[in-house]
């Protein structure tokens, strides 16, 4: 189950990127399990990982690859095994990867960077990995990412990816983006992946404060069940192919486009993240305005969208105010005026004063949340501030899914 | 579906304590929904309400009379509505039961304890419960605890309830409790409500003292779902009919007997609100040890007992210590290493050093989760600060349940 259609979009192909898929029986026969993608020399390299202590071994290797060499030039991604929970051993396999792919490409190992994602606690299946790596450097195409699309999944359902041609001030470029992730989706960051490109001429620091930026208020924004993966990564390439002005600084025209484009790409994979996620029957924003703060709204946002109680309401199509009125209650707020809150659903006015609106009827409400995607829109009234996050209903499916995911 | 036997065991009448139970069709016809406790005068209350900011009208009225008058005559308890997400009428239909029962019962208002607990938002029908009245007033009776026990309960699928005769030092006193409560359970409080009593005689500030100890290590301590009522509370009486020697500080033989009894009581009444959790089949526990202090080790055993991705995994028997230790990463332990992490299922080591244990087999597991019991142990290797709290797994009954219970 999943909601809306989910086609993917047209991806442009990025010049300095070439993109190969292939399947390596890592966990199941047949299917494509293994991505890479191979960056043009002088390319810069941005990047955000998992905050979760216990990551995953690919993403220490990663981080310090791409700290080291400050760059890149092959992404290397595995589905079937997220190489996490495995200790010293897990370390060694991430550097076998890379090494391995290094020495077939004449490059050094640093440049390297390994991505997991699939079941933890095994070990990686190091030699078909390693079997596979010649046919995917013969593979490496421009156009190869809608396949790569395909090969980095693992629970979801389809494809996640969008592309932005870019015109301004005469120049063009490209910014095209895939992720994946399903569940265990909760910042910072989700179970996710997400590879970007560009072909723009950008500084490495400008680079990565436009990646951050964006992560922050899409990736780092969404939720499926409070759980954060081990081996979450989000990278963001720019080739310099479009030979633009160099973008050095975060203002501009220039820099404007490509942080735009950065930002509505980065919005657009997270939600589709959400409305693949494991069961999802509906796609929820839940609106937080009128805070003190961004923090409290967050905090607010969070509360009612990872509420199993108001989860499982949304599930049923039941437009149950009470349980998201006692969500926003115990969500820690400090010194909270219930009298001062409001709460819509969509546009409907369902309860301020601490109660059931006047007018407000239940099939106001039950019209309100019938739809696949619903809005949840609530008032502090203390403030200016402004969050949004974006989750899913909790219903059978869910519980389906993460009950056999192993077995 | 619910955890163990359940049977409630005999409950033994407080002197200067009686129950009466009336069905007055609230919510359903010919249910038990409606429950009065009458307190001897000069007894001594102590209370503990919800935190959340959305507090229900009861909530408010039942701590303002309580504060007001210090002590109470009567507790007054509805099911089938919470009276929660009302406004002011609430507060008026609140107020106008407390004022008709003090109007029958020739005290002083403020000597009423309201508590309500059921479907949020719907105005409370005070004629039915004012009808009722004068018939809980003829039916009060010192042996009605087990019948009140059953009257209190909403989604619960039996009743709760446990007695301790405490004989020290020459004395001899009784504590007995009930309690209800399935769903919506997290500190602080769980949607829990909570009776008890004793006829020892103990000073107000004592007695507030011992209830507070006991309701942070128990009702504080469990979670079904993270979600906090707006209705809970958890009251205790001391009548002073056993004519002890008045137990007027924290100290000595007399006190320790009444605060181990009280606290034993309420550990038992929490863990048996989890055994009958909404959905539950399985009673787990998570106990971390090994932290830098107490705080911490609750944010771990949170974050383990409140992870859906654990939960699904506990409710299929399979023992995924990939997904706990995910949740032990996330939990924001400040510069956490996880080298010196264990984790224990039951007597079995499953994870240290970041990964799988040496000698740990999938058949280990599978054995340590399989009963209905569950044990999860957590070391983190950095102090010797524990914490343990009680929750259950997350199946498809618990869906079920809350997704179909306002229609």
């Amino acid at each position: 189950m999943a909601v809306g259609t989910g086609l993917l979009p047209p991806l442009i192909p990025v010049a300095g990127v070439r993109v190969a898929t292939e399947s390596a029986g890592i966990k199941y026969a047949g299917r494509p399990d293994l991505v890479l993608f191979e960056l043009a020399v002088e390319s810069s390299v941005a990047a955000t990982f998992t905050r979760n202590a216990f990551c995953a071994a690919p993403v220490s290797i990663a981080r310090e690859h791409w700290l080291g060499s400050g760059g890149a030039r092959y992404w290397l991604i595995n589905t079937g095994n997220a190489n996490a929970g495995t200790g010293m051993a897990g370390l060694a396999d991430a550097n076998r990867c890379c090494s391995q792919l290094a020495e077939l490409a004449g490059i050094d190992p640093g440049l390297v960077m390994p991505f997991s994602t699939g079941v933890i606690g095994e070990p990686l299946p190091v030699d078909r990995i390693v079997a596979a790596l010649p046919l995917l450097l013969t593979g490496l195409a421009a156009d190869g990412w809608p396949a790569a699309a395909e090969g980095i999944l693992t629970t979801d359902t389809r494809r996640k990816g969008c592309s932005r041609a870019v015109h301004c001030e005469g120049h063009h470029f490209v910014v095209t983006g895939i992720a994946k992730g399903a569940g265990m989706i909760r910042p910072n960051m989700a179970t996710m992946l997400a590879f970007l490109a560009t072909d723009a001429v950008v500084e490495p620091d400008v680079l990565q404060a436009i990646l951050s930026d964006s992560v922050e208020q899409s990736f780092n924004r969404i939720t499926v069940d409070g759980d954060t993966s081990t081996n979450d990564a989000c990278v963001l390439v720019a080739t310099g192919a479009a030979q633009n002005p160099a973008i050095t600084a975060s203002e501009g025209a220039l820099y404007e486009a490509l942080r735009e484009a950065v930002a509505d790409i980065s919005l657009k994979l997270a939600q589709d993240l959400i409305r693949d996620g494991e069961g999802a029957g509906k796609f929820v924003e839940v609106s937080v305005s009128e805070g003190s703060n961004e923090s409290e709204c967050l905090q607010v946002a969070y509360t009612v969208a990872e509420s199993p109680l108001v989860k499982t309401a949304l599930f049923a199509s039941d437009p149950n105010w009470g349980r998201i009125l006692a969500a926003i209650g115990r969500a820690g707020v400090d010194r909270l005026d219930v009298n001062q809150v409001t709460l819509h659903i969509g546009d409907t006015l369902i309860a301020e004063r601490g109660m059931r609106a006047t007018d407000y009827l239940e099939a106001h409400g039950l019209a309100a949340i019938e739809g696949e995607e619903i809005r949840i829109r609530i008032g502090l009234g203390r403030g200016d501030a402004v969050a949004s996050v974006w989750t899913t209903d909790l219903g059978h499916d869910y519980v389906r899914i993460n009950a056999e995911y192993r077995t």
